[in-house]
């Protein structure tokens, strides 16, 4: 079996680094450094590890970034109360508050409490409304952004290609769809975004030039939903019980992947393929953030 | 021809009108009376048409309204400056620049200026955020959400349904794709967004169970693009020449009506299928923003 169809999100994730930590030395150059804060509350194993990841990128990159763990019974007021103290705080650029949060605390107004400016995440209605709107300016949600890019820079045709998007998460799914449809020399292309009240999705994803599978059920993407030489991207981090695993688990994607691989025209490797990609873009945004906040830097690198 | 398989929106418009004047009848006994303001900048000869139309039923409903023209040549800052006024106007509840705007003036910053919370149109990032974030709370864009409406009270089944939206506009393309994609009762729709990079468009329409044109061009959806039995909603409104008639044009839908009519299951008459509702819903936005910025009058009629 040839995998000479793998997207490398890695390699490319590299790319993108290097980019970034070119903005950042010309930020630094400036007199700025660029500072991010996490923010977790409570003690979400997953959490710990991902802001983990994000915080090592973040410092191999030249960007400052202060974790703030937060009790799991914090209120929402005194977390409110911090993003507001951290909206007004000059030094830092841009604010990540780790999902999933404590059941006691309304996400959503968490999210929209991130000055817009700061959301590094993208998922304040004032960016979500830009993005689907093509106004530009607005933070990009790092996902799905980074699975647009691993399209572009993987070369392939997302203009007039019929994509089906499977998921409609806010942090994937939805923003996937808004990026692809917009009237964009890298996007313009048919999107269908089929759901777990989709019916024929089978059918829905034998037609696509490219799936991007979101949805979040271990190996759902089967052999026979593929069409050949299609692009497929798989999004999910699916927990499936494994007792010869060291931990009880492995994690799995959407995509049945040795199924699927030998038809695919492309095809992410999961992991290897979006999770690289994500971080990759929040540090981009976080930059930006910077580079919008103070004037400085060079954004055009 | 049988015509029974008409969606009447004048008549589904005056049920949406009668329950927004309950509403306006319950905000006046509590004190409070809604009142709208339009905004029109030059003399588009159509948007004085439009104007002079929302005035009208506006003053029907019990609604009051003002209107400022503005000379054409006003500079984009006065017309910020008026729109900064209203906003801080606590006696005016909703607030409408009406499109299109002279050249000179950013239409983006406009939408963007008026308050989310008088923002009757649905056009300011936010309230679009909202609506693709399924937070609800916001203003959904008046001609999308009218032919929800329309879908709704004519039963036509949503979810699960296969929807193929044509055309990728901010007021009408994508909202509408935003508001069925969501996970609700009356939405749960699969929703392509096709538009006019889109390739095989014949062909993902025959496939639609409902289908909503709305790109802007005559007479676009013929007999062989519509599935039989399939719910067609025309939303277009296009100048053809006609030396026949007194104007010297005439207005088309984007649907054939004629060819289309007979297959459909239900279909739009164009006019009098989604443009009352447009106006119908931009009434029930300004009562509900009249309510919520109140706490008066009784939302839940």
């Amino acid at each position: 079996m040839s995998l000479d169809n793998l997207i490398d999100g890695r390699a490319i994730a590299k790319e993108v680094h290097a980019e970034t930590e070119a903005r950042v030395a010309a930020l630094k150059a400036d007199g700025v450094e660029p500072c991010l804060v996490f923010i977790r509350v409570g003690e979400d194993p997953a959490s710990r590890v991902y802001v983990g990841m994000k915080e090592r990128t973040a410092a191999k990159l030249g960007i400052r970034s202060e974790t703030t763990v937060l009790p799991e019974d914090t209120p929402e007021a005194e977390l409110l109360e911090l993003l507001e103290k951290l909206n007004a705080d000059d030094s830092v650029h841009g604010v990540l508050v780790q999902a999933p949060l404590p059941g006691h605390i309304d996400e959503t107004k968490v999210f929209s409490t991130v000055s817009p400016g700061k959301d590094i995440d993208g998922f304040h209605p004032v960016n979500v409304g830009k993005l689907m709107l093509g106004e530009g300016g607005g933070f990009v949600p790092c996902t799905p952004g980074g699975v647009h890019e691993l399209l572009i820079r993987s070369g392939v045709p997302v203009e007039g290609a019929k994509v089906v998007v499977l998921g409609r998460g806010n942090i994937v799914g939805k923003p996937m769809t808004a990026i692809l449809c917009q009237k964009d020399k890298h996007a313009n292309a048919t999107v269908t975004l089929c759901h777990s009240r989709s019916r024929d999705v089978a059918e829905h994803c034998r037609r696509a030039d490219i799936l991007v599978a979101a949805m979040g059920v271990a190996d759902f993407v089967k052999a026979d939903m593929c069409k050949p030489g299609a692009t497929v991207i798989d999004v999910g981090v699916n927990r499936v019980d494994d007792t010869a695993a060291e931990k009880g688990y492995r994690l799995v994607g959407d995509v049945d992947f040795a199924a699927v691989q030998p038809i695919a025209g492309k095809i992410t490797p999961n992991p290897g393929g979006v999770g690289p990609m994500t971080i990759a873009m929040l540090m981009r945004n976080t930059v930006r953030a910077a580079e919008q906040q103070t004037g400085k830097g060079n954004p055009t690198i």
